[in-house]
């Protein structure tokens, strides 16, 4: 961290690494060998193949994908996919099944039964979204078009600690808030997609990775831009992409592997939430909001004793330099956002000043 | 010009203010008094709040927007435009018109197809598109839902010297690649869209000027994402937006505020194309694609006396530092884009390089 640089607590857009933040700083007025800007290079231009083909080598390579898989860069974020897999998967009179542990996932029910029918298939709503379900709660129809869930729950504060076991019913996963947050098992899903803006670019871009049997279904009648199979025989350049995005998502994707891989970053982020919860737990004064089993290790949410301490709590963090901590309102309270990109010193300096405000207030 | 940037005559994503492209080198890493990168901020945070809200005001400045209007900042490009317009704007059972001029307009077409039914008010694919029509040949219907027309055809470098008069129907144009380049009088239109990678931003932001009276349109029926009035009410936060190249968009549209505005862009403009247009009617050994009377100011078309030449010409004009003159295969020859942002010296060496190729093999 540079001394003009605070911590960043922020749900996403979020914390980028400071080296990809210094490297394309670097590219933007002049790239060396092109003469112009990173923001200015036509996406038909060599410089930018060699980017987005790099981002789906990396991509490949950190996940380990199999053989029959493709990986998109497309717009319009996570709330676009909500619309667009059950417009691409979900065929007239077929049913899907969604297991809703958050907003997000409420919203992605939401565009679906625009499309079709939909099956709960599990829902923690009557637990204020405090965990995810367990595998026996899942209630799957075989007989299911696919069966989607939220793999993170960015504004509860919760995750899965296993993928979902669906038998041969494809399974499709919006990762927006956890992807490469450690390792993945690709085989296990028939499509994942993921708003870039939490761990891998800032926002404008999102990854989508899709088995190639399910392109198949892709009824012809919808529009060009939302099917999958366009984007596929186009690789992503049916339109003009987010040229820079995708730009600084590779450099994310290079930090990522410097780092050492998803092993490697999986051991970071235990580490970080690790000490965050246990601070939290330490003597009753902040309360996790997630159920342990179901804690995310990317957003940390915690309640203190009173409203009126909370405000006092935020405004005080922001005075230190520890911004963007203030909860969701659908669960009040703070939340701590702590990506990849999160640096560890911020959350050791995060456990202090718990620690020095209990010790004031408790 | 600093000395290590060439003259990039590409057709978008396109040349971008130098003086823009150093203030954005600014926050990449940190912004003063935020401490975060442009990268990181929250689409919450009280900077993009000024940020969004400046560019807005920017753009109702710059255009004169009379009230009524909304302006909208989405995903997807000019491409996703075609299918939303139809989508909010045709109702069942009703008819759309399009004017044809080009690839995009035939594009727009097709998807207007996938909602309803489209009349072809005309088209001058009979000419390869080399001009646009003229009024008297436009065969409209006064029971349209809405008139749609494209006001500058990259590819074959045509734009509209004049807005149609289409009575009370609602006018909606694509101006994608001449948006800004001069006046525009918006009370004349009912919706304008324009993918922004061009005259206004890098690639990843598209923008919308929308009537309200057109809002009461859109079917609830259609994805969350693809509803204008969502937008609307949202002020374009509906979901994480591309938080950077509004940025960016942002500072493009000081630039041109600095400039003088639309009149005095306007004037540099018609300048530009005028230089090139006369040094290509000069001998008759350069040949326009696009007639007179439709000749874009954006983009100009030329071929050579044979396409060998036309190869010797992009390769020698590359290495002289006049990079992306390739014309679109569609047209052949070459084609100089010189959008809002093309410096004026570029276009004086463009001239001497073609007369001195023209003296070496005329």
């Amino acid at each position: 961290m540079t001394t003009n640089r605070i911590f960043n607590f922020s749900a996403g857009p979020a914390v980028l690494p400071l080296e990809v933040l210094e490297e394309a700083r670097e590219n933007l007025t002049s790239m060396p060998g092109v003469g112009m800007s990173i923001l200015e290079i036509s996406h038909r231009s060599k410089p930018f193949d060699e980017i987005i083909e790099g981002a789906e080598a990396d991509i490949r390579q950190l996940a380990g994908i199999p053989e029959g898989y493709h990986v998109l860069f497309l717009q319009g974020g996570a709330s676009l996919q909500f619309s667009m897999v059950p417009m691409n998967l979900l065929p007239t009179g077929g049913t899907a099944d969604y297991v809703v542990t958050g907003a997000w996932s409420q919203k992605a029910v939401k565009e679906a039964k625009r499309v079709g029918a939909v099956k709960i298939a599990a829902t923690t709503e009557a637990d204020n979204f405090s965990r995810v379900p367990r595998q026996e709660e899942l209630t799957l129809d075989p007989g299911s078009a696919y069966v989607h869930y939220t793999t993170n729950n960015t504004i509860f504060g919760t995750e899965f600690g296993y993928v979902p076991e669906v038998g041969g019913v494809p399974l499709v996963a919006d990762t927006s808030s956890d992807m490469f947050s450690g390792p993945i098992d690709v085989s296990k899903f028939a499509l994942i997609y993921a708003g870039a803006q939490k761990n891998l670019a800032p926002a404008g871009v999102t990854l989508v990775i899709v088995r190639d049997d399910l392109l198949k279904r892709t009824p012809s009648s919808i529009p060009t831009m939302l099917q999958y199979p366009v984007h596929v025989e186009n690789k992503s350049l049916y339109n003009t992409p987010p040229v820079f995005t995708i730009y600084v998502m590779r450099l994310v994707l290079r930090w990522l592997l410097k780092q050492g891989g998803l092993p490697a970053i999986d051991a970071v982020n235990t580490r970080k939430a690790d000490k965050l919860y246990a601070e939290i737990d330490r003597t009753g004064f902040y309360k996790a909001h997630a159920q342990p089993g179901s804690r995310s290790r990317m957003n940390v949410t915690f309640r203190l004793p009173s409203e009126a301490l909370e405000k006092v709590f935020a405004k005080e963090a922001t005075a230190a330099g520890l911004d963007g901590l203030k909860g969701h309102r659908s669960v009040g309270g703070m939340r701590a956002s702590i990506y990849n990109a999160f640096p560890e010193p911020g959350v050791d300096a995060l456990v202090n000043f718990m620690r020095a405000f209990e010790q004031r207030n408790g």
